[in-house]
């Protein structure tokens, strides 16, 4: 079977959604934006030996790479559209990309977003591309840039559980580790939980936002620079799972800051609308926890008990220079 | 410096561009599609040692990749809006990063196509995916599945010469070789240039189009399965170049069938407009060449001075099949 047909065969079911005028199977897509909304794009890529481990099961990296990209659209308050691959292999494995594609009509099923396009070419490792568009009302996108002295700083979930479950995959388990919890971490770690619902819910409340991919820190970071202001961040508030405190209680802190690939979103939002979205997260039955405050003084504090931790935090998820990728 | 100065000082300048509402530096660009045009995208991967040479300078790679991915919004009658890309490489080397992103900056504004984000990652091997998003008028994009019996079947440009500058790039160069027939073919490998001026043009005469990355016989069969229906191939009629015969004289015929990556355009147009189009194509300067007939027997016939020819044409383009990618 050559690369066309088993392309066809593995990608080119169901593909309808929304919008789609024309699917997999020309040299581009057709697509229609509504009128009144704007388009948001935006492209993620996993390698092989660098965001995951070789042998990891192609259904695992299609959740993953679908649920990290569309994370994205969250962060912009977007609602998911339509989704293009290109995936790069070693060879034509017929049970593997049966496998991946399987998993990743499922993952798109669930979260709204239409296959459309791809491109498929043999490579010395696997590397996945995927990018996502989704749809928001003109003028509704979140933006880091948006952030104002006095805004809260909030975020969704637990932070550091997505670090914790890579850990669970590459050295050998804590002696107390129950198994409940190192499955609960690895499917964080495989499983990005895109927050689109909260998200849409609070499009019209947010000043700035951003999808935690790097860590805290550093994602924090960029909305702080957009936005030429500082923050105040209280590390004692930060929300952890009591997975992570079950198997990592001394990295605990460290990677709730710095982690990274959570894709929790970071939410800057007016003190006067801190209670109502706190209520509307209650409602859809997400965490959502206030840690700390912008500034107008630049500069990123992070403070414990009312003193300021200096220095030696951990750094951002950098890809071409952290050694732990 | 970081990942993040790294693709900031590369990318992130003068990034504007019709409908950019956001572009790099958020979690997704935000744009604009006007009133009455519908959305169309693709992507596109070139992988180290499978669609180049390693050692290939980045900014003909940058050319490469820019033009290859454009020539597939030509093939919908499209005009070029905006481009992302995700780029793999073993180490971020800034000389690298910087002749690309230049290159890359330069095609960019030669196609008028903006640069909206990126991903940058590492891994084992250089890997390119570029996504192209084109506008066209409501219902008016060309598609593969329009042609009908009675059509003539058109080519642009010449066919074969990118198989040929490969060649010239693989093997010790035929003795009789003239240099600028060898830089004539290396550019046709390096630089596709998306018939984008001729297919806007001709716009509302087409009935079927495809951009023939595979070679002709593969994408015009796309346009025969997609359409439903079959065509006779004049083969004398192929347009070749002067380069490609001086160099290659006897693998003319196979490569101007099935050579792969010319990004040229096969149009499939009513016999009554033949004309009008070539007369179009002329007043451009462009070649424009009548190759054939659609039918209405399936399968695809290739004739020489009348005679069928029979069986051992070499197969289309294939990245897991072929034994010389």
């Amino acid at each position: 079977m050559g690369e066309f047909e088993l392309i066809r065969r593995c990608f080119m079911q169901e593909q309808t959604g929304a919008g789609v005028i024309n699917g997999i199977g020309d040299d581009c897509a057709v697509l229609e934006v509504p009128p009144g909304q704007q388009l948001v794009v935006s492209i993620d890529t996993l390698v092989e030996g660098v965001h995951f481990l070789p042998g990891t099961a192609p259904a695992q990296l299609a959740e993953r790479l679908v649920g990290a990209a569309v994370s994205d659209l969250a962060a912009m308050a977007a609602t998911p559209a339509w989704i293009t691959l290109a995936v790069t292999l070693p060879q034509a494995d017929e049970t593997w990309l049966l496998a991946f594609s399987r998993a990743l009509s499922q993952r798109c099923s669930e979260l709204g977003i239409a296959l459309v396009g791809g491109d498929t070419t043999r490579g010395p490792v696997c590397v996945l591309s995927a990018q996502v568009h989704g749809l928001v009302p003109n003028g509704q996108a979140w933006l880091r840039s948006g952030a104002v002295p006095g805004d809260r700083i909030l975020v969704t979930g637990s932070l550091g559980d997505s670090r914790g479950g890579l850990e669970t995959l590459l050295q050998p388990l804590p002696v107390s580790a129950e198994p409940e919890a190192v499955e609960q971490l690895r499917q964080r770690f495989y499983r990005p939980e895109p927050r689109l619902e909260l998200a849409q819910s609070l499009r019209e409340h947010v000043h700035a936002a951003i999808d935690i991919s790097d860590g805290l820190l550093g994602d924090l970071g960029h909305i702080l620079e957009a936005s030429g202001v500082g923050a105040r961040l209280e590390v004692d508030q930060l929300p952890v799972s009591f997975a992570l405190q079950q198997l990592y209680p001394q990295q605990v802190q460290d990677w709730a800051l710095a982690g990274g690939e959570d894709f929790e979103l970071c939410l800057a939002v007016p003190a006067a609308q801190l209670s109502s979205c706190l209520d509307t997260a209650q409602a859809l039955g997400i965490r959502l926890t206030d840690v700390g405050e912008i500034t107008a003084d630049t500069g990123l504090q992070v403070l414990q008990a009312g003193t300021t931790v200096l220095g030696d935090l951990p750094g951002s998820w950098d890809h071409f220079r952290s050694e732990d990728e």
